[in-house]
């Protein structure tokens, strides 16, 4: 019963190795429904082990023998036991949010054996405050980022009395996709929660493609790429989170209220999405101060955006939209806060405009280098594109806007964590949620020391842009 | 810098699969010295996780490719990481032993990657009585049983007051080898402890030999296997233990003070070792008879014993003694548990007298049999031998006598997790240790089910053995 791997899935798999592991991982804190005594950690757990019907998805795993002409394929596990897939967990002591951390980031840090279906889910308790934490693993050949917070998003309630709720794995009731899920002000990045997972799949499909080298799609590439005049084409300086990684994970993750984002936007003229940029670019400059490792050219992050109806009639075959790439100058240079916002603002609107004036294939090669760097950086490298495209990538995904329940759990919060790649050694992910913006940084333990300072960089940014732009 | 694999170690690599992971573990529970605070297991994690230098056995993973000639090799890891390695976890409430038990199970069901050096320690925190614990993991290309215990000994010490003790993967100052680790009644069993790792392995050599099926060696083995007149010709039924398993373990361990074990064999002339039998023979009955599953022949254990001086000749290049299996009939066809424990008596002298009249290849088969199973079983159903030759491993490997300590942490008990195999999917190792005999049973959770109802049939089968011996 073995069925046909997608090209983009197989092009994930086989980019996987020892020093990548190819999953995203999710962090969600729950609180404890009122009354609930003790033993709710593991009722929890018992609920989401106990579900009768797991979803197909998370039944099968790869496999490739003789008998399927060295091809991979998905196999659904005859010995699926969903003891090894969820599991109850506890924090050492003290039980800080720290050690939640330290958890997540030895969690991710090992790869998902392809002999059984490729997710982990862990029931977290031992916060000294009582919360009780999820963490997930699932490998990005099943889903992405984005699906994976649409997969969560489904499962949830906005009733704290609603109960045999199944978890994510399990297989659900059909319901209506709530339109809440939209972003806030919205900003193109809204658009991600519009688009059908499939959709997503389809405009994927391209690093597939890409892998397999048509020549024009690399032509375009290294145009865009080498293009003095297009605003594609940036310098990006080598710096310490472009080298090589290994296989060890760190994760740093805070959430700030939104209405604190919006502020500033609207006292600059400026959205949320450059906010975040903002913040990530004051706190990278920091960060890179205290290695006395800044380079004189700004940074330059991957963003991926939406792309509006007029430009998507080329990726989707459901009507979805596609996704876009953007390259953004953080203006790390620059020491001003409020000037390294209005250059992100510029260098964002500039990039969008871009887009809309590029071509469908030279939008979905900038969709494929953002989507499956992994994939594309070993094709630019034999190409003689040797410095790397960009120097982190940059993402922003939306949630549900309003306080969700899980079984009368609710949900405080949501934190990302991505896949660094050689080359790319730093991802950070943010989320919108119940009016917070959760920063989810997730690193090469040793090619990023310290990552968890660029917490408190990026609280010291807001602060500043505060000041900055409200006096 | 790759460094060639004994042969035995290559066939345990190659014997491995999703459902027969091939590492042993063991379980120590440490009691925090006086004074100790609440952070003491973490201060412990940083002391074992801290350590400097590395044995080399624990930084070496194995390794193929085209540049290898496609052989397995030993390579040393480059980007080795001892916070994957050694790891600090905690029990879920209300932190019983049963969530430790569950714990272990866990960790034990999950294969080593290849891609890094074969082990994992968790230092685990949380149990509510205040003790802390350690569960490690070790490829069985690495180490063995017996040698695991050794590894663990060495780097223990009677002396409360000592620091400064590196962890078993530390490099080790070398020290005299204290006398005291042999078995309590001098029994062969004792013999165990006296045999070097290198003399260990050079008997195992035999299994990759068997591997490649030296026609005279199997000839030895079916004859032996089926000799009608030779106590090492057994007739073992068919039972739930002997089919095939998946890759989930259940762990059940506890332990009984040696004292009563040694005053039933002394009161009935058998040994203690001979009473260990007959508690697994009782306790396997009872649990056949709750499963409706008791086959009326009696059930076979194979049973690893040491060889004497006069024996050994045959099997050490440095002056160790060799390992021999004994077939012992576990009389599970009796009602009465002073009849089992004399009628596995019986059989254990058998046995070993049979053993000593063996000739030195009858007794390196009889030895691959008991200790490779899993790479000899395919061997012989290729050679029209497709009944279990035994239904279940018993082995019983001495520990340390008296109390010991690591940095002034008592080290209160110390559990084994062994292999299952197919057709084999109960294994039960004992371990003495400072006055008491742990038993430690690992089973596939799904073809042995509610495994730790055998602690409750052992512990009833000790108090039946007392009654019937000492009134």
């Amino acid at each position: 019963m073995a069925t046909p791997i997608d090209p983009t899935a197989v092009a994930f798999l086989l980019a996987e190795n020892r020093s990548m592991p190819m999953h995203v991982g999710g962090l969600q804190l729950f609180t404890k429904p009122e009354g609930a005594g003790r033993g709710y950690a593991r009722e929890m757990y018992e609920a989401m082990s106990g579900v009768e019907d797991i979803a197909p998805l998370f039944l099968k795993h790869p496999h490739r023998s003789v008998r399927t002409g060295g091809q991979l394929v998905w196999k659904p596990d005859e010995q699926f036991d969903i003891e090894h897939h969820v599991r109850h967990n506890a924090l050492p002591e003290p039980g800080r949010v720290r050690e939640l951390l330290d958890l997540c980031g030895r969690l991710h840090s090992t790869r998902l054996a392809w002999e059984r279906p490729l997710w982990e889910a862990h029931l977290i308790e031992g916060l000294r405050d009582g919360r009780v934490a999820m963490y997930t693993k699932t490998h990005h050949a099943l889903v992405d980022g984005v699906s994976a917070m649409r997969l969560l998003a489904s499962v949830l309630s906005t009733d704290p009395d609603e109960r045999d709720m199944p978890p994510p794995w399990g297989v659900l009731p059909q319901r209506p996709r709530p339109e809440e899920h939209d972003d806030e002000d919205g900003d193109d990045g809204g658009r991600f929660a519009g688009v059908p997972v499939s959709a997503l799949r389809a405009a994927l499909g391209i690093t597939a493609e890409a892998a397999g080298m048509p020549g024009a799609l690399v032509k375009t590439l290294r145009k865009g790429l080498r293009n003095e005049t297009s605003s594609l084409s940036l310098y990006a300086p080598r710096t310490l989170f472009n080298q090589s990684i290994t296989g060890s994970r760190r994760f740093a993750a805070q959430d700030w209220p939104i209405e604190r984002l919006r502020a500033i936007g609207k006292a600059t003229g400026t959205t949320i999405n450059d906010v975040v940029l903002a913040m990530c670019a004051g706190a990278l400059r920091a960060y890179l101060i205290d290695h006395d490792a800044l380079p004189d050219a700004p940074l330059v992050a991957m963003v991926p955006v939406g792309l509006n109806a007029k430009q998507s009639h080329i990726a989707s075959t459901e009507g979805g939209n596609a996704l876009g790439a953007v390259m953004v100058q953080l203006a790390t240079d620059q020491a001003d806060p409020a000037r390294r916002l209005g250059a992100v603002h510029r260098s964002m609107k500039d990039g969008k405009e871009a887009l809309s004036s590029m071509t469908p294939v030279q939008i979905l090669a900038m969709s494929a280098l953002g989507q499956a760097p992994a994939i594309l950086t070993p094709m630019l490298k034999m190409q003689g594109i040797l410095r790397p495209p960009y120097n982190v990538i940059i993402s922003n995904v939306p949630g549900p806007r309003t306080t969700h329940y899980w079984n009368g759990a609710r949900l405080e919060g949501t934190y990302p964590l991505s896949i660094p790649i050689n080359g790319m050694a730093l991802n950070i992910t943010c989320t919108s949620y119940d009016g917070s913006m959760a920063f989810g940084l997730t690193g090469c333990r040793r090619t990023v020391p310290h990552l968890q300072r660029l917490l408190t960089h990026l609280d010291h940014e807001l602060q500043a842009l505060e000041r900055a732009a409200l006096g």
